[in-house]
């Protein structure tokens, strides 16, 4: 890879490979490897092989622990989003991966650098680089910093919901009543503040706070089921 | 657990739990627990979630580091055939986990405990109680111990073909000569010994012995590849 390269991966992530080759294989298409016959170049198919595992653990390890109420169905549910192509090869372009995949003539013809297929193999394949080149560390510090804020940031939004994962909780064992109030609602209409609280059989297990009753509602039942999985 | 598991897991794979609710959670049925609401218990289906990502990941990284010269698409059929449901299940009751599962009265009933996804879910709920317990060093050492060998005991045999791999590596390029010679075949028939050697465009590359033509083949061609691996 070109210096410049280095350079950005080692400011941007804190990356700088030991084995250079790796990270060039990472980047690197067949296509291009059969056009130059000569260099003995290796490509990235059986490192995206072994990404594609690393970064389902990372994924499982970080929702496991950060969602500690959210029962398996959701959780495989979360992950499988999160393990999306689309969601990859997303997060490729906003590392600027495309910028530097190694393409054989006929394949940069064919537009294939912004191909969803190959920007998620080369997002996986780098991660698989980093994981051989300097273990797992590295790798979940790299997610901290470029996958899991998008969870904040509502990319995943729709694989949540805090309300009936409550409910689902609470009414195991047999029915019982979940109230949620507004306690208060304040500021300009465009931004509105709305606090909510949430009652199981009448006694309060959480606040949650949000620009609408909807988000604060949501809130307040997360809030809750921390405090039921804190007691269990 | 019994005190009596506590120590057939330590004296046979080395591990003993610091969290014993951690352990207990991994061989806990839904069932178990509906039966003892007031125990607080919790069951193994969010572990499960994580074992399963856990598992992936060390097998992929097994084979990517043994067979270095197995191409992305022959490592994915290896890694869907080591996952698989069946292999677990036989792995788990040679464990003797099947013994230790805590099911309800109506799952014990209807023979629960043989149930292959039973068993394969506890597989990898223990697997991921080690994981949080202990870190990724002590699940690397149970699957050295009880899911590698297998690999050497035939379980997966058909998942490699070593001459194919080499046929299709060497003619990558073009057509090349690929020969296989008998050099020695001694021993009493039922206990027959082949020497094969394997040469590409008249030069020798590997040579391979086996208690069949076949297997001495495949062994020289996966010496072959190694070869070619090592000056690439």
């Amino acid at each position: 890879m070109s210096t410049e390269f280095d350079n950005y991966l080692a400011n941007k992530f804190g990356i700088r490979f030991h084995n250079e080759a790796l990270l060039d294989a990472a980047f690197t298409q067949a296509s291009y490897v059969n056009e130059h016959p000569g260099r003995h170049l290796k490509y990235y198919q059986r490192l995206e092989f072994l990404g594609d595992a690393v970064y389902e653990l990372v994924v499982s390890t970080y929702i496991f622990k950060h969602y500690p109420t959210l029962p398996e169905g959701r959780l495989t549910r979360l992950r499988a989003a999160m393990v999306d192509r689309q969601s990859f090869s997303k997060l490729a372009k906003e590392c600027h991966f495309d910028k530097h995949i190694l393409l054989g003539k006929g394949e940069e013809k064919a537009h294939a650098r912004n191909r969803v297929k190959l920007l998620c193999d080369i997002f996986e394949s780098f991660i698989a680089a980093v994981y051989i080149d300097q273990g797992m560390k590295p790798v979940v510090r790299f997610c901290n910093q470029v996958i899991f804020p998008k969870l904040g940031q509502g990319w995943f939004d729709e694989y949540f919901d805090h309300k009936t994962d409550l409910q689902e909780r609470v009414q195991e064992h047999g029915p019982v009543k979940i109230q949620y109030h507004v306690l208060d609602a304040n500021g300009p209409d465009n931004k509105r503040k709305f606090k909510v609280s949430v009652t199981i059989n009448n006694k309060q297990l959480g606040i949650g706070v949000g620009h609408s009753k909807k988000n604060a509602e949501q809130h307040a039942a997360k809030k809750a089921l921390e405090v039921i999985d804190k007691n269990n």
